[in-house]
């Protein structure tokens, strides 16, 4: 991420390499313009095919800004790894990362329903099976929103690799490589008022065993 | 991150929950205004004191407008755990978020030595004492870049907490809880040229051992 030339060079063109990093995260970065100044929020997200669907509440000012079609561009990151090159200046991250600009619009409150839907799935896998569907009130309550995937729209950047050969051999003979990190789902924690008996959900089976 | 009216209530105002927030992840989203556009790119940084620091490429005619200057916004966050709730209305996540808004200031060349030692050892504890300091070169190369704290300039958000309970009875009787999330390393892969005898240096044991 150190250096914008190299980026550059890891750039993916392939929708199907913007698909798998959006698919990969449940949290991004919406940024908008408000009164000439940036503007963020870090959201839930969930991808629908060339859309991305994001949600909050209907109470939220800056939001309805967002939605009623200022441009936003949202980012996703993963961190894959930490990379330790023989010198300061090469050592960087491993990482997979994801923008898509555009503008975002309110999706029609009688798709609402579907889009909570698709948020809870993404999210736990499964889960709008197994509750009760959201009920116009909760409905009412919710901003969904969309940003749409457009051709020219997107970027994916990644960096999947060793850190580089040293360019100067004096600078060598030590450890390099790179240390992986990932993220992984521990002990499903019961909420307080559920009793030892009741069982976990396959959604969150699911989950777990995803992450 | 559902709810921009919940958000509030776990807004947090002490200085030390906005250190600790920034403290503990390594990568963060910058954003600005280009052209009257918002652009964001992912930025690995480090906190040092009153500032976070950042740093790219001296080639990169974006990072340049922005250090020159520009409004900037730096969204962090921390994915903790899934919220399952007995709705999919209230499902969401538990979460740390740190905004910081400001604008960025270029390091000083004569500082930038010090900002490239801070951010390797942000990344890898301790590393900027076992390899050689950065070139002149190195250093003509690095665009440092620091974003002042100021006192109204920052928001943190955090939830930290089981689902809410549900509002109507019928609701409940089903699992309910929290998916803990956490990222954590795996074991050091060295790079190609690097011989099996080569230890492992302690930076990387103690980065291992922090994640």
């Amino acid at each position: 991420m150190k250096q914008i030339r190299r980026e550059r060079e890891r750039a993916r063109t392939d929708r199907p390499d913007l698909d798998a990093v959006l698919d990969a995260a449940a949290v991004g970065t919406l940024a908008t313009v408000l009164d000439g100044q940036p503007w963020v929020v870090p959201m839930l997200y969930a991808r629908d095919g060339d859309r991305i669907i994001l949600h909050g509440s209907t109470g939220a000012g800056a939001l309805r800004h967002v939605a009623a079609g200022a441009p936003a561009a949202f980012c996703v990151t993963l961190l894959d790894g930490i990379v330790v090159a023989d010198t300061l200046f090469d050592s960087t991250a491993n990482y997979r990362s994801a923008v898509i600009r555009g503008h975002l619009t309110v999706i029609d409150p009688a798709d609402a329903a579907y889009a909570l839907d698709l948020m809870s799935d993404a999210l736990i896998p499964g889960r709008s099976s197994e509750v009760r569907s959201s009920t116009k009130k909760e409905l009412s309550a919710t901003l969904a929103m969309a940003l749409p995937i457009e051709p020219e729209g997107w970027t994916v950047k990644v960096r999947d690799a060793p850190p580089d050969p040293p360019e100067d051999a004096a600078d060598g003979g030590g450890w390099a490589g790179v240390v992986p990190l990932r993220t992984v789902a521990g002990d499903p924690v019961s909420a307080p008022w559920v009793s030892a008996e009741v069982e976990v959900p396959k959604s969150v089976h699911r989950l777990v065993e995803r992450t």
